[in-house]
């Protein structure tokens, strides 16, 4: 028997199944297209599966809190026909099995904690920068949640001193999701990351604020690893400039890992998500 | 047998014994001089009953990560005599007794969440503003540490307009604490918090510094409840404040709870690091 995950991404849906090590048995994925017809092609590729749980990581916001009339649901989202509809009630109610249910960067981060780059580790961040910026925590094999799941790329940052952007974050303007996202880059330059100069100042402004962002993460969390994923960060001149920021912030003032083993690319790639699906399955199960 | 607790703080040493409902039966506290006077002290007192476990919250820094060569030490303080001193060595070694270790500001997150302001939720935050800023965080009834205990003070805020306080930290100039604890109040005004008048722009600065804070926490750790604590907090302009502002800045984002419910003073008052030591003590015994 196997586990199950599904990746709800805002654009992708992978759907994978997967062996006690975690494996991929077989995996599938189709864009994200209206909630009856994604999940009908989900349904048809999990049929073929004897499951034993399932694993699910959504794009959000997503409720979260166990006992709340709205668990399973998707949030307020501008994604047509996807807001408050009832994701992992759909799913339970298709396979009656035990069912993990949490944010796509949450899934991710316990598949980097639990067999990439934080193998071992007790406290492991996952930080994604993208399009949007997302974190994700993961003490001692659990996800960090409690009211709700985090929103870690909404944090305030102070302003480069240079850098007159005035911010693209629809609800607070000039956050680090604002500031230093993917459409941040786009918004100032007309241009994508992937073709700006590495000696362009844009890098400079984007590794502050994500120093600003690591730095008070690393005094509120501590966490012995963070890992940096996403497709801002493979922008060669960024983590680099970041590994820089991040231990003049700190001062001496509390003693971290030394940097380059401290702030490092996930390992699992686009794999991530599955694992980490595969996972919240695995606890499902075990939890029931 | 008795819960011992020590809730060692920096000008005070407070020693309890408790029984299993975590009431004090008896308690003693001295001022903290030179560790090994401070020490005969507790242990003159300590050795009158029969243990079971001892808990101990300290003054900070201190080494809490297992398997450190340092764990049970003090860190670096200006605290003559206490430098490198091996306070939760000295004391295992005069009892050898199961024996829990955190931070002064950890257990008294620990008592709150248990049996103060946050029981019963999952999530607890609590923050306490006096003469320094810490925060400790307790996830389903765990303290929150990884590579080391938090320093929640230090987080980086934005400089208020009208505040031309050059801030009070010497290792970050303007962090939260450098520009919201009760020094910075009389580095700028040569009073104390509790002399100046409830309508004093100085309240707006510090309520839109802890805002921010509180603003930062719950998007990284999206708590239950925060409990705000210390000295600086119990001025009565400045929680209110702090209530008005917090929601501004979320601006609608994520939910939290009902913000009469979810920013609260503590509970517990004087009591709350005793019993957190004991809470502690009986989670030592059950790891044992």
């Amino acid at each position: 028997m196997y586990f199950g995950a599904i990746e709800a991404g805002g654009t992708k849906f992978v759907c994978a199944v997967g062996n006690d090590d975690y494996e991929v048995v077989e995996r599938i994925s189709f864009p994200t297209t209206a909630p009856e017809e994604t999940l009908r092609r989900a349904f048809a590729f999990f049929d073929r599966f004897d499951l034993k749980a399932i694993g699910i990581g959504s794009f959000g916001p997503i409720d979260v809190t166990p006992g709340s009339r709205t668990y399973g649901y998707i949030g307020n989202t501008p994604k047509p026909f996807w807001g408050k509809f009832d994701l992992l009630g759909s799913v339970q109610r298709r396979y009656g099995l035990p069912a993990g249910w949490s944010t796509d960067v949450n899934i991710a981060a316990l598949s980097e904690a639990a067999v990439g780059a934080g193998k071992g580790l007790d406290s492991v961040l996952y930080l994604t920068v993208g399009t949007g910026i997302g974190g994700g925590a993961v003490i001692r094999g659990r996800i960090l949640e409690g009211f709700s799941h985090p929103e870690m790329g909404h944090i305030r940052i102070r302003r480069h001193p240079l850098d007159f952007f005035g911010g693209a974050c629809p609800y607070h303007r000039d956050c680090l999701e604002g500031m230093a996202a993917g459409p941040s880059i786009e918004a100032r330059l007309r241009q994508k990351g992937g073709e700006i100069d590495p000696d362009h100042e844009v890098w400079d402004y984007l590794a502050d604020y994500l120093a600003q962002a690591l730095y008070n993460y690393t005094m509120t969390l501590r966490p012995d690893i963070i890992v940096l994923g996403g497709g801002v960060m493979k922008s060669p001149a960024l983590l680099p400039k970041v590994k820089a920021f991040l231990p003049e912030l700190i001062a001496s003032y509390v003693e971290i890992p030394p940097v380059d083993k401290y702030l490092v690319h996930p390992q699992l790639a686009d794999n991530a998500g599955i694992v980490g699906g595969f996972i919240l399955a695995e606890q499902a199960l075990d939890e029931r």
